[in-house]
Order: C-alpha cells, then sequence, then structure tokens
C-alpha cells in the first residue's frame, strides 16, 4: 500500500487527530482524510511533500480552512494543515515589512502590529491563514486603497513537492533581479507549491476615518457619484461598497435593527469610507465628508446618509452574509467586471434568472471601489430545493453571461473544484495549455493541490 | 542561409533601415543588427516571431531603447522595433484604465490622459515605450506612493515565438480567475515574449504638491525623520528622496546655480514631496510640511530646508545624473537594501573602494521611499581609465557587498547582458534551474532576447 508506506515513512507520530474543522468547509458539505498531517518546520514539510510524492500520495494543504471554492478541504487525499508552521516572525519596523511563517493567522499577525501603529491591510470578516491568503490572493474591502495580498507580498518561501524549500526575494519593494516566478505561487490554490513563509509589505493604521451609507437617487446616479467622489477623495477611499436593497434588508432584518434611512431603503445604496494617517485636526474626514455629502444631497445625487464614526454601519455591511442565509440558500457568485457593464449584466442576470430560475432572489452587493461584485441569489426556503443538475445549469448561464459582459468568474475568492468546470469552460485553450505546462513543472503529476490549471 | 530565408519569408518591404538610434544605448556602445523590423499590428509581429523561430533565426526586442542593461541593443540579431505597434488606445474613464499598444510611448499616454485628470503614475527621466516598461518593471521616484509598473498592470496581451497572440487578464483589477502566467512577462526583460498591449490602472493627477529639500543634522537623523514622516503623511508623501553631498553638489554644479541651503551642504539630503487629490482649501499641504520641518528645526533633527512649489527642487534631482558625468566616467550600481542596511552597506562599499579602487568617488543618491539606491561612483577624468578587468573586479566586488547586506543587485533597471554574470553568481541553483525551465517553456532554444534566467 503507497499510503501506508508513505504513513511509515513520515511515522506514525507524525499524525493528527481528524478532527471535523479540518474536514468541514466554512459553507459547504464535509470532506474526508486519508490522514492529518502538521509539519512545524519548512524542512518538515518539505520533506514530507517528497515522501508523498515518491509514493504516489495525493495531499492537500489546508491554513485555516475559510476558503470559499472547496480547495482546502480534502476528498480522500493526506491533508497537511499548516497550523503549527510558526517558525518565523520578524517585524522589521523601518522597512515596515514583516516575516512571518505560513501558519500565523491574519488576526494575530495584525494584533501584534498595532502597538508598533502598522497592519496588514487586508480586510474581511473571517480570520485566513497568511498561507492561505497568499494561495488565494485574498481581496477584502479595502482593497481599492491598499491593494490586494499580491500587491502586498515582497518575499516568498516555499517547499516544491521535489522537496527542495526556495526563498524568492530579498524581501524589498524594489527589486528586478528575477523572473517573477514568486508570483506564480500567489493565487495557485495549494497546486504548485506549500508556501512556508512569506515577507508582507505593512502600511500604518489609520488614525481617524469616516463612514456614511448613502442612498442615491436612482441607479443611474451611482456612477457619477463614485466617480466624483474616487477623483475628489482619491487615496483617502479605504472602501467603496454597493449594497443592494435586498442585500441591506437581509442585513438589517438579521441583525433586528432599525434602518439607518429615514426614507425607504433605495434600489441600490453605497458605504464610502474615508481614513487617514492625519489626525483630525490636521484634516477631519468627517467634515470632507458630510460637506461632500451636503453638496449631493443639494445637487438631488443623493437622498439621504447616515454619517457614522463607528462600527455601526460597517457592523451592518458585514452581517449581508449571514443576512441571506437567513433567508435561504445562498448561491454566491464572486466576479467582477468592468463598471460599465456592471448594470446592464445585472439586468440580463435578473431577466434570465426570471426566466429559467424563478424563485431565485438576486440580492447583489458588491466593492464598487475595486470592481468586485457578490451577485448572490437567495434560493428562498418555500421553494423546492434546487436539483444537483439545475444548480450545474443555474451557475452555468450565469457565468456564461459573466464572460459575455467581459467579467471575471473569480474575482477574490480564488480557484478551487468549485470552479474547476467553469475555469475550463472559460479560459481559452492555448492559455489553459501554458499553465498546465507551468503547473506541471512545479507539480508534476499533480499530486499536490486539487485545482488544474491545464 | 537561415537569415536570407527568414527575410525572403517576411518579405524585402518589411525592412526598415538600420537608422543610428536602434543601436545606441542611452548610456553605452553601440550594437548591431541583421536586420530592423517594425510590425505595425500584434497579428504581425506575432508571424514574424514564428517565422524566426521556425529560421533559427535571433530577435532583440526594442522599445524606446532607453533601457540602461544593454537588453534592448541588438549584438547582430534581427531587431524587432515595437514603434510601430499603436493599434489600441482605449480609456475607459469610469473603471479608470487604458488599454494600450506597446509602442506608444510614456509622455504621449500621460499627455493624451491629463485631460481626463489621470496618470500612468511612473515617474522618471526618461520617455519609454509602454512595452518596455513592462519588460524591465520600471520603477521610478513616485514608486512609494504608487508602485511599480507591476502594481499598474491589470492585463496584457502577448506574442510568442510559437506565433501565438495570448490575452492575460480582463483588464480587471480584481481578478483571480488563472494561474499568475501573465505576471511572468512583467519584468521578463524581452526575453520571453512580445508584450503587444496592456491594460494599465491609472491614477488621478494630484491637485496640488509640497516639496521640500532638508538638511538632517546628520546621516542618524535620516531615518527616524522618514520614519517620523512615513507613519505622519503615510499615502500623501509621493516621494521621498536621498542625495548625498558628492551628488548634489554635482546637480548644484551643471545646473550652475546657487545652493538650496544658507549653510554648507550636509552630508546627506532629504527630498519630500507631498501631493493629494484635495484642493488646498480643503488641506494645505505647503503648511502641513511646513509645520512638520518647524518641528523638526526645533527638535533639532533638521538644520536647513527649502521649501518649494515649483520644479526647481526637482529639477535639481533629476540633474544629479548629468551632473555626475561631467564629473567623469559614471560607474552605475542601481541597487536596493534593507533600510537598517543602507549606511553599513555605503561604510563598507567605500572602505572597500578606498583599499581597491582609491580614484572611484563615492556619488549616492537613492529612492530612501521605496528602498532602492543609486549607489553611483565617479571615476574623475583625471585617473588612469578603468581597465576591463579591473572595472569586472569593482562590479562584482560591490555586488558581493550588496549580497551580503541582504540587498538586491537589480533594483528597478531590470535585467540585461550587463547584469547577465551578477545573476549567474548571485542566484542560487535550483532558482535559476526553475526559472530556466519557464523560460524554456515560453521561449524554447532562446531564440528572442537576450538574458538567460537558467
Ligand atoms: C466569512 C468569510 C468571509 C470572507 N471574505 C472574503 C473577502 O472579503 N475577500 C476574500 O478575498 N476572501 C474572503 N473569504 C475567503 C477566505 O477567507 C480567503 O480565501 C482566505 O484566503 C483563505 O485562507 P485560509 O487560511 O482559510 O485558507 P484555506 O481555506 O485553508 O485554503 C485555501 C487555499 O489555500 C491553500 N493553502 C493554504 N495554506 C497554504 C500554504 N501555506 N501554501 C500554499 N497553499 C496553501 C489551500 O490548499 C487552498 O487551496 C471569506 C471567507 C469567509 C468564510
Ligand atoms: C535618463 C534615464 C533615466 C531613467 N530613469 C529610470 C528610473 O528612474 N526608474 C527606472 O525604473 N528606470 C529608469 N530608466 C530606465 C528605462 O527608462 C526603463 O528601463 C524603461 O522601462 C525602458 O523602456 P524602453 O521602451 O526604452 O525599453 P528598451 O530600452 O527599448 O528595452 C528594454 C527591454 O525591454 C524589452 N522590450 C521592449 N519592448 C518590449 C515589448 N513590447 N515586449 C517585450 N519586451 C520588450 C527589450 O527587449 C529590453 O529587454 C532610465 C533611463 C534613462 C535613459
Amino acid at each position: 500500500m503507497t499510503l501506508e508506506a508513505f504513513l511509515t515513512a513520515v511515522g506514525p507520530a507524525a499524525c493528527a487527530e481528524i478532527e471535523p474543522r479540518y474536514l468541514q468547509g466554512a459553507r459547504y458539505g464535509a470532506g474526508h482524510a486519508a490522514a492529518v498531517l502538521k509539519p512545524a518546520t519548512a524542512a518538515q514539510a518539505a520533506e514530507w511533500l517528497a515522501l508523498a510524492q515518491r509514493h504516489g500520495v495525493a495531499v492537500v494543504l489546508q491554513g485555516a480552512h475559510t476558503g470559499l471554492v472547496q480547495a482546502a478541504t480534502p476528498n480522500g487525499q493526506v491533508l497537511l494543515s499548516t497550523e503549527r508552521l510558526r517558525e518565523v516572525f520578524e517585524f522589521d519596523p523601518l522597512d515596515r515589512t514583516l516575516r512571518v511563517s505560513a501558519g500565523f493567522k491574519l488576526s494575530e499577525v495584525n494584533q501584534r502590529l498595532a502597538e508598533h501603529g502598522l497592519q496588514f491591510p487586508i480586510d474581511l470578516s473571517a480570520d485566513p491563514s497568511i498561507g492561505g491568503m497568499l494561495a488565494h490572493n485574498t481581496g477584502g474591502t479595502r482593497m481599492c486603497r491598499y491593494g490586494d495580498v499580491r500587491a502586498n507580498t515582497l518575499g516568498l518561501e516555499v517547499a516544491l513537492v521535489n522537496g527542495e524549500v526556495l526563498r524568492f526575494g530579498h524581501g524589498l519593494a524594489k527589486d528586478n533581479s528575477a523572473l517573477a516566478v514568486q508570483q506564480l505561487f500567489i493565487g495557485s490554490s495549494g497546486s504548485l507549491g506549500l508556501v512556508t513563509e512569506a515577507t508582507l509589505k505593512l502600511a500604518p493604521l489609520p488614525k481617524q476615518s469616516a463612514v456614511a451609507l448613502v442612498a442615491p437617487s436612482g441607479l443611474d446616479a451611482v456612477w457619477p457619484l463614485y466617480q466624483r467622489w474616487m477623483g475628489e477623495f482619491g487615496a483617502l477611499v479605504s472602501a467603496f461598497e454597493g449594497l443592494s436593497a435586498p442585500a441591506l434588508a437581509a442585513a438589517i432584518h438579521v441583525q433586528g435593527g432599525a434602518s439607518p434611512f429615514a426614507t425607504e431603503l433605495p434600489p441600490y445604496s453605497l458605504l464610502i469610507e474615508l481614513s487617514s494617517e492625519l489626525s483630525p485636526a490636521q484634516l477631519n474626514l468627517r467634515e470632507l465628508l458630510h460637506a461632500a455629502l451636503e453638496s449631493a444631497f443639494e445637487s438631488g445625487e443623493v437622498v439621504d446618509a447616515a454619517l457614522d464614526n463607528d462600527e455601526g454601519l460597517w457592523g451592518l455591511r458585514h452581517a449581508v452574509s449571514e443576512g441571506l442565509r437567513e433567508q435561504g440558500a445562498v448561491i454566491g457568485f464572486d466576479i467582477s467586471l468592468p463598471r460599465k457593464a456592471v448594470w446592464s449584466f445585472r439586468e440580463a442576470a435578473t431577466a434570465w434568472l426570471a426566466e429559467h430560475f424563478a424563485p431565485a432572489q438576486v440580492c447583489d452587493f458588491g466593492h464598487l471601489g475595486d470592481g468586485g461584485q457578490h451577485f448572490n441569489l437567495v434560493w428562498p426556503k418555500a421553494a423546492a430545493p434546487l436539483a444537483k443538475d439545475d444548480s450545474l445549469r443555474l451557475r452555468t448561464g450565469i457565468y456564461a453571461l459573466v464572460a459575455q459582459h467581459g467579467g471575471s468568474f473569480s474575482a477574490e475568492h480564488g480557484l478551487g473544484p468549485l470552479l474547476q468546470t467553469t475555469y475550463d469552460q472559460l479560459t481559452p485553450a492555448p492559455q489553459r495549455a501554458l499553465a498546465g505546462a507551468v503547473q506541471g513543472l512545479l507539480n508534476p503529476g499533480m499530486g499536490l493541490g486539487q485545482f488544474r490549471f491545464g
């Protein structure tokens, strides 16, 4: 037995208990694992990967298991969890960088950095591991200001299935002394190599922020407002989110609070956040935002707004996902679109759904600032559950419309088994062949991971 | 003859005149070309690349020929110039993106964008092509705020030596629907494929800026000032440069003006620029900078400063290179270092030079904000010229010190024949083997370009 021989080689003491959290994905059914291994060092991880490769044993990598595309949930393979990969935590205050092992969680990293007035500026309502964030190139709500994980990664160390541990980059911001092989691992969904550590670029914690939830006069006021405020506030804009009325209503309902608006919910609301390293005495963001809202109110482009300096509005924004789940089964589409195609896509998709999947309710919300859209549907509890085939037909139909509108079928959640068919259908053959050849160089035989780029 | 057969295949009308500018590099001796081809479309370029590959004819790509590492200067190969690649110029004001053919020059792009209040925010004192900027991942003086070319590129189209024209990315900011093969081409020095067009991320033009040239009380005041101001001003800092006294003196001399300082030149001066999309009525940057300088003056960390709203101080900064050339032969090192190692490297390198190359004068200046250093030396006109062997010994010695201090031997000028030996010496064998294998996939036989990553 190859598996047995492999497990003998790593030693029986290496096998950890197969706890349920290793098998249960964040938002989908459970998998199963042949064994769970938790290496404590990069060297040990590399050795085990090489042993698995030699024994023909398939391995799946897992960080905090918060990914949403099934890439970390094992399907019978050996699971290699990175939670014990915590060898390195090296903070450089002058370069504002952090060398950190893959097993650290985002919350821990940011807790430790806060006392230095710094942060790793990726913001989301889950607590992923650094390695998992690299593997999915996490985006989040503040990407329009800070960029994604890729933009904030200066160096990597990876363990390959041939047992090599390679460093890429020197952790320097300006460095062009190599082919960009390092970049391949970012967004590679654990199917190229194991990220053992990264050197991250840190950002100063803002000294103030101001948040508003805005009701534009209608859909056609959304982009003009977006464009004006992005131009006027530039780098001060740290989030620019959009919420459809059903998404906002669901969030209000699950929170049990009152609507932030005096009037009825607008068809689409905007959440804008300004933040700055300057003190309020140097620049008062709340006043600045207030003035902008006043003038948009006078011009009739804004009909209502709630201005807030505390967590209230963000709480509402972050309650959307939970709110939707309360209404029924959520069918999520993590897409992005050229802004000019957002409303036409929405119209086309809504019409197509009405025709083919009448019970589906469009409850979209999104990151207007970076173009990401959560085109989420609620399949009401009252409706007959979607059959597997129908669910596939629904997904295929929506993704076809995304492609027709020049969009991407995976904006920030990355790639995994959930998207394999879509990837295969929507990626042109030459691009797939090339990506597959690159994957073949690093992961020959595809013993590692669950996504096939070829 | 393979070359003849190739030229017959492309057709005699395709060959352009071999003008001197195609052969004469920006700062080094001339090369020679077997022929010069100037395709007008991506399809034509791809066809010619495939023909050359089939006939075993070597090709070198060239944009504006401002590169500093000899990568675009042909050495007997067929030269493919991108100057006629101008098919596409598609501006999207809502996404703030520009789809643009590789042959456009940066100055043209920014001229056309200015009326929309936007820019491609890479700032340097040359006028490169978009394709050349991608191939070298140009940095420049405003990188600490805007990032490098990589950070501002959302999509690419490339022509490969097998004749395929492939698109990567959808020009969207948030997109994780593929393996990051696109990233490989950025910084690949024309040795992987021809970039035919790119989709660039644009930034708003600032509405105001304030610049100061500052004399810190001494070297040990530099980093505390840097750290304080980066923390205080954050995203407002659009440049943070450093100038050694000899570099500043040379710039003042070549400009024929007076010193900006009332007192004698400090050993190291700082140039800081703040800029913002806000109007001066909303936030007065000049006052903000003035207040910061006042308080640093009071604490004794700053002994002199010149505050400026016009081009004067930048003119001085940009005159450094010319100023150094006036003093003698310039030996340039485009390096970057961890900030904590900058002074120790400088000391070690200066001591090593004093021992082995006494006439060499250290005239360093750099991008403190992003860690890039131009550790440039002047070899005085009065000294006996450096023999070729000695020059190699000098370069090798300095690069060894860079490596010892955890630095990079190529910060922003990219890779080319000038750095091949250094790359081979300083890149670990497994990383080179992997990069070589990736290059081999895309450019089998190395018919394209002049840099070997393997
Ligand atoms: C409530 C919630 C909100 C979310 N919000 C966002 C959001 O706003 N934006 C966003 O982008 N994502 C979001 N996500 C998705 C998720 O948090 C991210 O994708 C995250 O990057 C996953 O990290 P993880 O450590 O949990 O990885 P896992 O789920 O454990 O694994 C994800 C992938 O990474 C691979 N992997 C893990 N560790 C490594 C390693 N060290 N080396 C190589 N590969 C590795 C796995 O094999 C798998 O392919 C959200 C998820 C939840 C549950
Ligand atoms: C005065 C001066 C100041 C400079 N300042 C800076 C600075 O501050 N920061 C900085 O980073 N650089 C600087 N540079 C360097 C230079 O401008 C950049 O490296 C620039 O990116 C080169 O662009 P180019 O079009 O001139 O390319 P070229 O010199 O023509 O070519 C450079 C490389 O790109 C390849 N190439 C060209 N076009 C393509 C294409 N379409 N597809 C694939 N490969 C291609 C070539 O084969 C070659 O390898 C400076 C240069 C000068 C002369």
